[in-house]
């Protein structure tokens, strides 16, 4: 690394991000101000080269750890409106690298109207981490939780499902015998989530429980439905896939656990009465994002998982995991 | 790693420290409510492995960890409540690791009045990482801040200086011409700060301008003048020094600089009117807290060491950088 101090390159490059509370990052502190009236949401996650990165742009790596934050702010149906950012850089990790990474900050702070309140940099010895933590806001009172879901509610995933998971394979060396378009798209949307941010007002006003699913969509069923003290029934051949998982799991149907098991889709799962489906689907629709309806909450624990025919599928592992697997 | 999936590590050792707004860690996420009158302090530190420390105990690394933060707002005047802890683990960090690690931050909630209320753990590939996320409240309008000092104000220090520069010049392989007891003394400072959280009110209801001395006494007195846009003078024959530092310093006299400019202390450095410094030092005494007067604020931008002649000291460098020194 050049000679560069963290004093200087906080001053050049995130002071600038900065928002009121942030104070112009002089003072290691953010200082904000009550709300009566609401509640704030926090969240924090960290992200690891070589676990959730690899050598991807720096531009991407900022993106990357807010946006896993904002996603699971999104799924409490709180907006999100400020962050930290504390930063651990090695050597590979010049003036221009953070210059970059500051960057990519900025573009998302203008996507998702959140600012820079404060952080924290540091060299490490080995890889990159970034640790974000994101605060939000919502009606006090209003947080939607895991844990009210109920027998009878609808399950509803936004956007689709296995994008992610199979773009981890591509990453790993398999073709899927897709064209470069279709591995084009998975790719990107395993490099770099987009937080359903839109949705949060939606959530509040009708999900009765929520997650987003970052360890793949059967798994985080499964954490809904434990928190719930309930159970779900999921229709596969109703989870909504792109063209190009469509197209790939045409090839090859053995794809299928992979789709509904694999990690860092970053949509947003959440149960709503079964009365207000098509008014949630509507409203979802208006705000930009396709919601689709995927199965039931039941009395019984345990999440299944039926094809067409409701005959069950059995997986051989439900979810994926960070700290167990090595994914990259 | 045996396999403990990071849901379990969570419940059996991180969800027991959780406060009511942790929600049993079951959530990803904190929700505080707000408290009309009062403001909240933000703080973000990182702390790394081959850096911060080295082979420390795990209960070790995990209070230092949170108390690096809970130091910083003291220095506003806040008193930390939340914490937030996200967690880089490697392969050498077992059941038995997470444990203990969660057993420092046990001891730590009791000692200093925390609670947990979110997380993330994560693998690494490499060297532990741990970044928390402080949360602090105050009446509103009642932080310090860094930029308040005026010429005619006295500067005080809580505690002694340069224990942990000495502790890290020992670790580094310096014998220093002490005994076992003095030896272990300023290692003990070293691996473990003591923030002064007890002198938050005293801070809050006198300081014009303060910062926790993590960069050394000097450079981070630079940063509360700069910011103040004004200078300081201070006595270095009057800067406190623990027993084992002066027998170290009157053995080599050469040691002055390190004990000045050394990182690591976590006193608090603060700036009050001349008139009420005997009133300070009082309070913080009945605190338990010795405090000393240094130096006084100048009109002169810079901060000058004087000898007990009042003749200029000049220093080779005046800070301890985390960022772009390598210390252990």
């Amino acid at each position: 690394m050049p000679p560069i101090s963290e004093h200087a390159l906080i001053r050049r490059y995130f002071a600038p991000l900065a928002g009121p509370e942030g104070l112009g990052l002089t003072d290691d502190a953010a200082r904000l101000t009550q709300e009566p009236g609401s509640d704030w949401v926090v969240n924090t996650d960290m992200i690891v080269e070589g676990v959730h990165f690899l050598d991807d742009p720096p531009e991407a790596i900022a993106a990357r750890a807010l946006r896993v934050n904002l996603s699971d702010l999104a799924a409490k149906g709180a907006e999100a409106f400020a962050y930290l950012v504390a930063l651990g850089l090695n050597d590979s990790c010049d003036e221009t690298w953070v210059k970059r990474f500051a960057d990519g900050l900025r573009q998302d702070q203008d996507r998702y109207r959140v600012r820079l309140i404060g952080g924290d940099t540091n060299r490490t010895g080995a890889g990159i981490v970034v640790s974000v933590t994101a605060i939000g806001r919502l009606p006090a009172g209003s947080m939607v939780r895991r844990s009210g879901a109920r027998p009878g509610d609808s399950v509803l995933v936004s956007g689709t499902i296995g994008d992610a998971a199979l773009g981890l394979l591509l990453r790993q060396g398999q073709g899927l015998d897709l064209g470069a378009s279709a591995r084009g798209h998975l790719l990107q949307r395993l490099r770099l989530p987009e937080p359903r941010t839109v949705l949060a007002p939606i959530v509040r006003a009708y999900a009765k429980a929520a997650i987003d699913v970052s360890d793949g969509l059967v798994g985080d069923l499964d954490k809904l439905c434990a928190a719930s003290g309930a159970g779900a029934s999921i229709d596969a051949g109703k989870v909504p896939l792109s063209g190009p998982a469509r197209a790939a799991l045409s090839r090859d149907p053995s794809l299928r656990e992979a789709i509904l098991t694999g990690g860092d889709d970053y949509e947003l799962l959440f149960a709503v009465a079964a009365d207000r489906e098509e008014e949630v689907i509507a409203k979802a629709s208006e705000a930009g994002v396709e919601v689709t309806p995927i199965g039931q909450i039941l009395d019984k624990p345990g999440t299944a998982i039926v094809d067409a025919k409701g005959n069950p599928i059995v997986l051989e592992r439900r979810a994926y995991d960070h700290f167990e697997d090595h994914p990259r």
